[in-house]
C-alpha cells in the first residue's frame, strides 16, 4: 500500500523532513493534502473520533493500518524501512537524538518571527521578533551548527555524516535547516558558514544526490515562503 | 552498572520525566549533578571533545558505554528496559508520539514566562508574557488535555491509560504536566479540570502508586520553583 503523508499543503514546514526522507529513498508516497479535496480529507481524519491512536497535529503518516504522528516519530518509523538509520539500537537512538535537536532548532527559528504567540500575526509582534531574532542569529545558530560540526568531527567512522558511514534522516534534517536558514537569514548564514565546513560539505553532498536534486527541481518541492516555519523578513537579518 | 542521570540540580525541568520513569520502576540511579561537585562534572562531560556521541544539552543518561540525550530519546531507551512501554512496535511508537506531544506542551508552558527569549529575565518580558499566558490558558491547555482525554477514551483496551493496559512513561509524563500546570496556573486548572475526567483519574492513580508516592514525599523530588519550566506568577494566572 502506498504511504500517505498528511501535512499542510502550502508550506514545507515540519512535513518537509518526512518528504526529504521519502524522496531520498525513492519511496512512492501520496502527499494527500496537496491533492484535490486533500486538506478537507486531512482535517476530517484528524477529527475522526473512531481512530484508536489519533494525531495531535500534522504531519502524520498512514501506512495501511498504522498511523504515526510527530515528525521525529514518523522518521523513527520510516528510518529502518527506508534504510536511513543505522541498524544497531545505539545508532538508531543517536539518529533520533539528532533529529530531536534539529527539531529544537526548527522551533527556535520559528519563534524568531512569532515570539509572543501563534495566534498573532508577525506584524503584531515586530519589536519582540527583532529582539528574539538578534539573539537567535548571534547566539543560537552558531551554538547549534557548532554542535553538529562537533558531532561530525567526532564520528568514529568518518566525518562525512552525522552518524555512521551512510546517509541518515538526521543528515537530511541538517540539510533542510541549512536550506531554511539560508532563506530566512542569508546575511547571518553567509557570515557564519565558514565555521562549520563539515556541515556545509554534507549539505552540498546531499544537494547533489540524484533523488534529492530531482526532488528540489520538481514542483513537489514547495518554495520557501512567509507562511512557513523559516521566513525571510529582511529586518530580522540585520 | 548504576544508571547516571545528568540534569540541572535545582529544578525538576525536563529531567523530571526521566526521574519519574526511574522512580516508578524502582530502578536505582545516581542524580549526578545533585551530588558534591556534580554540576561541574556534568559541564566537564558535556564539553569533552573525545565523546563519540555528545549531548547538545541536559538531560542525558549514561548507562555504561551508552550515552543518550534528549528527554524523549532517553525515555525511548529506558521504556523497554523498565517495562514502561508496550512490547510491540506500534505501541512503542505511539508512546513516543505521546511523549513528544507532552514535550510540546511543556515547551509552550515554558514560553508563557519567556516568550521573547531565554537570555532575558521574566521581569524584562512581562507584557509579552501576559499576552502569551492568556492564549495558553484559554486555548492551549484545553486543546492539549482534550487531546489526551480523547486518546484515553479511544484506547481499545480500556480508558485507564494512554496506551495499552499498563503504566507507560507517557502516563507518567501526563501526571507531571498536570502537577506542573496545577502549580503554575492553579486557577486555570481548577476551572478546566472537570473537562478531562480520565486524565485526572490517571493522575490520581499515579500519585497513589507506592513508588511514586514515596518519591514525591522524599527529598529526591525537587519542589516546583520559579527557576524551572513550570513557574507560578500570579499575574499570569488571571
Amino acid at each position: 500500500m502506498t504511504l500517505e503523508l498528511y501535512y499542510w499543503p502550502t508550506i514545507q514546514g515540519r512535513g518537509e523532513f518526512v518528504r526529504l526522507a521519502l524522496e531520498a529513498a525513492g519511496e512512492p508516497y501520496v502527499d494527500v493534502a496537496r491533492g484535490p479535496g486533500g486538506q478537507a480529507k486531512m482535517l476530517k481524519l484528524m477529527g475522526d473520533t473512531s481512530l484508536p491512536r489519533p494525531p495531535f497535529a500534522p504531519p502524520f503518516l498512514v501506512d495501511g493500518e498504522v498511523m504515526v504522528a510527530q515528525t521525529t516519530d514518523i522518521l523513527l518509523y520510516l528510518g529502518p524501512r527506508l534504510e536511513l538509520t543505522p541498524a544497531d539500537e545505539p545508532g538508531r537512538l543517536f539518529t533520533n537524538q539528532l533529529a530531536l535537536t534539529i527539531a529544537d532548532l526548527v522551533k527556535e527559528a520559528h519563534d524568531t518571527h512569532h515570539p509572543v504567540g501563534g495566534s498573532l500575526y508577525y506584524a503584531d509582534q515586530r519589536p519582540e521578533a527583532a529582539r528574539r531574532a538578534k539573539e537567535f542569529r548571534e547566539e543560537r545558530i552558531g551554538k547549534f551548527f557548532g554542535y553538529f560540526e562537533r558531532v561530525m568531527a567526532a564520528n568514529p567512522v568518518g566525518d562525512t555524516h552525522l552518524v555512521g558511514r551512510a546517509l541518515s534522516y538526521a543528515d537530511l534534517g541538517l540539510f533542510q535547516v541549512v536550506e531554511g536558514l539560508r532563506y530566512a537569514f542569508p546575511k547571518a548564514m553567509r557570515a557564519q558558514e565558514r565555521n562549520w565546513p563539515r556541515v556545509i560539505a554534507l549539505h552540498d553532498q546531499i544537494a547533489g544526490l540524484p533523488n534529492i536534486a530531482a526532488y528540489l527541481a520538481s514542483d513537489r518541492r514547495i518554495a520557501f515562503n512567509t507562511d512557513g516555519i523559516f521566513r525571510h523578513y529582511a529586518e530580522l537579518d540585520e
